[in-house]
């Protein structure tokens, strides 16, 4: 089930480090790509940092429309985002990338970028217009403005994978192909203070 | 064994989003402080960045410095993880964190904050001075200058974390004493070009 996350929350659907898809859409055209270079960067106002090529459609998207979604992909959906990170949304002649890969979207709350079916969180983000991060960095900026995740692996706070879906980790991309994906929770205390 | 990481692969010891620890130097004083809020930003030549909350007494020496290390813990060090990160140095009365928390380090190659043994990476990095993102969202961006990795569990470029090892594995704070360690590595090939 899809259950809001509070937006003072929302940075800890990325503190563990997977990796995004980012969505956009303007002008009645929509596209999504992958992101590894992602970070939480604020709790309240919650606020992330994704970086965002020069030369992706996605960056035209995002620039023309102040806004994108970061979707976070589990491992059922390693393929497509390998895909989406591969292929330039420029080059598909005909649709666009979610219909050549048949993917499945839902209208997000807050913003007109369409969310990915199938992803375990989502981040309905509002640019903060940066434009010397942006040039000179390809970095974004955005308020979370609404959040979502799937209560089977986050709640309460809390991601909590169950064993018997693997399929539901994040993934975490590394290079050609290869991804790692997120393990076994565990709690620390800290050391006693008069140590 | 320790390993030099080649630059424009260095990206590849934060791609898969594990906490870091921040070590930092000057005027013969020295911290470390705990950062999950962290990324790879390019990639030649390789730029990183991590928060670096305006609180911390760290942001003092890497100010002062314009140098800062980001050290990849494993699991062995997850209570270190935390007890750096909940602690400031400058509440510690006699020593620094590293006497308090019995931390051994070795020097750097090319800077002067100390790197932290026991990790798994670590990445040597010049500030590069922005006043805006420093002011204004505590962001700070470096330049990897040199990098390292424990072959046992990075070589060639890859993370290769072996079963029979559990505490080499990276660690992913979450909130509250409560992490993810990586888990399993797989890899996928894209869709046919013509689907």
């Amino acid at each position: 089930m899809r259950l809001p996350v509070e937006l003072p929350k929302a940075y800890r659907l990325l503190n563990h480090g997977p990796t995004v898809l980012v969505s956009s859409a303007h002008g009645g055209r929509r596209n999504i790509m992958a992101a590894a270079w992602n970070s939480g960067l604020d709790f309240n106002p919650a606020k992330v940092m994704v970086v965002i090529d020069r030369n992706t459609w996605t960056r035209e998207l995002v620039e023309a429309s102040g806004e994108f979604a970061l979707n976070v992909p589990c491992r059922a959906q390693a393929r497509t985002t390998l895909d989406v990170g591969s292929v330039s949304g420029r080059e598909i002649g005909e649709g666009d990338k979610f219909s050549r890969f048949r993917l499945e979207t839902f209208p997000a709350s807050h913003i007109a970028a369409p969310l990915l079916s199938g992803c375990v969180a989502w981040l309905e983000c509002r640019l903060l217009p940066e434009p010397h991060n942006q040039q000179a960095h390809d970095l974004f900026i955005g308020e979370v403005v609404a959040a979502w995740a799937d209560s089977r692996v986050f709640s309460g706070g809390r991601w909590h994978f169950p064993d018997s879906e693997p399929n539901l980790r994040t993934i975490h991309y590394i290079a050609g192909g290869s991804f790692l994906a997120i393990g076994e929770a565990f709690d620390v205390s800290p050391s006693p203070q008069d140590s």
